[in-house]
């Protein structure tokens, strides 16, 4: 596969835009755990995911994280382009949750794309608005969900992702993933596997009932 | 002063589609508390502020609000139009902060012009990225700053919008505004005034101290 047959707008496109792309971007990978952009300062260019997972998180002046939205296969980061757009104000760190491949878009190039293509322009509005109702989602889970609610989803999204119920994660990323400290994460897990909805071991974490978990994740 | 002297990329749109855009758009008075636009099933279309205040809020399951942000003169409001967005995928209110005049731009209309327009598209771009810059804002607000913190920054908001230290304004409605009860408001507004920084009285708070306000805001 190519990259045209990745880029979601590639036939709306002139042909000298075509051009203009396929001779500036490049082709990437990283390893798991790189740090493929860190705030506004940066200004990496626009990531389009050949395979891989990203993970978009904010971080607090006394370092706790928490995971705004991730990327898989097809998905086109925007954020660690930020520059291209005066109006963004916030700092964002983007890592590569597994070993990822990707096509990089320098910023300048996007952004001259785009002041003359309006389908590209409106392609990117609609990644953005996507992007908007991530964390549209998250503000409302972190107002007015309990923790208990929302560790059961984020077990229940990690099992599908992995496509396992088997999940090698630490206690401390759960907490980074959901703005919350090791021990409240640990204190919640250990009462979940009082309960017999999950079995806890070293590094790991087995879920024993998927259907417990859907009901308090939608309760 | 005309539309066109409010409208931000007015120059770099085309003659004929200036005209689309005249002759389609209405000009509008709203009541303050009146609902402009709620959620994702009413395709009101885009507000054009001329004079006046808009509050865009979210509503939990149980009743509870949050203000996502706050719009003035000039300003444009999208969401109102969240339909011309496919990827949009939340729901929001809109109300009327104050009396307020607008010019309602239809939601078709604005979707046409943005599929042929490149500096429209760019232009629409940036207003979603100045929402998305406030609700960043706000996450992290919520996430990592103390609820005293938040009500202190709410405070000189208020005065500095209304030019005055004397707020007319109920604890419930605080309390809507920052996604919390009424009576935690009043119990944190309480502190305030044993702590001389505000004096209470009925439907009214006056800030005796906003020194003191903006060192907790900033703390």
């Amino acid at each position: 596969m190519d990259f045209q047959d990745y880029f979601p707008v590639w036939n709306r496109l002139t042909a000298a835009q075509q051009n203009q792309l396929l001779s500036g971007l490049t082709s990437r990978k990283a390893k798991k755990g790189t740090i493929l952009h860190n705030g506004s300062a940066d200004c990496t260019g626009l990531l389009l995911i050949k395979t891989g997972q990203l993970r978009a998180y904010i971080l607090s002046d006394e370092g706790r994280e928490i995971t705004i939205y991730r990327l898989f296969d097809r998905d086109m980061c925007l954020f660690s382009a930020s520059c291209i757009l005066n109006s963004i104000q916030f700092e964002i760190t983007i890592t590569a949750e597994k070993d990822t491949e990707f096509w990089l878009i320098p910023s300048e190039l996007y952004k001259n794309l785009l002041t003359e293509s309006a389908p590209l322009a409106n392609y990117t509005n609609e990644l953005m608005a996507a992007r908007f109702s991530d964390v549209m989602w998250l503000i409302e889970q972190v107002l007015w969900k309990s923790l208990d609610k929302r560790l059961a989803t984020f077990l229940l999204e990690e099992a599908a992702i992995e496509d396992s119920n088997e999940l090698k994660i630490t206690h401390e990323i759960i907490a980074n993933h959901l703005g919350s400290h090791r021990e409240v994460i640990t204190r919640m897990l250990r009462y979940f596997q009082s309960d017999g909805i999950v079995k806890l071991s070293r590094g790991k974490i087995t879920l024993l009932n998927p259907e417990r978990l859907e009901a308090l994740a939608s309760s």
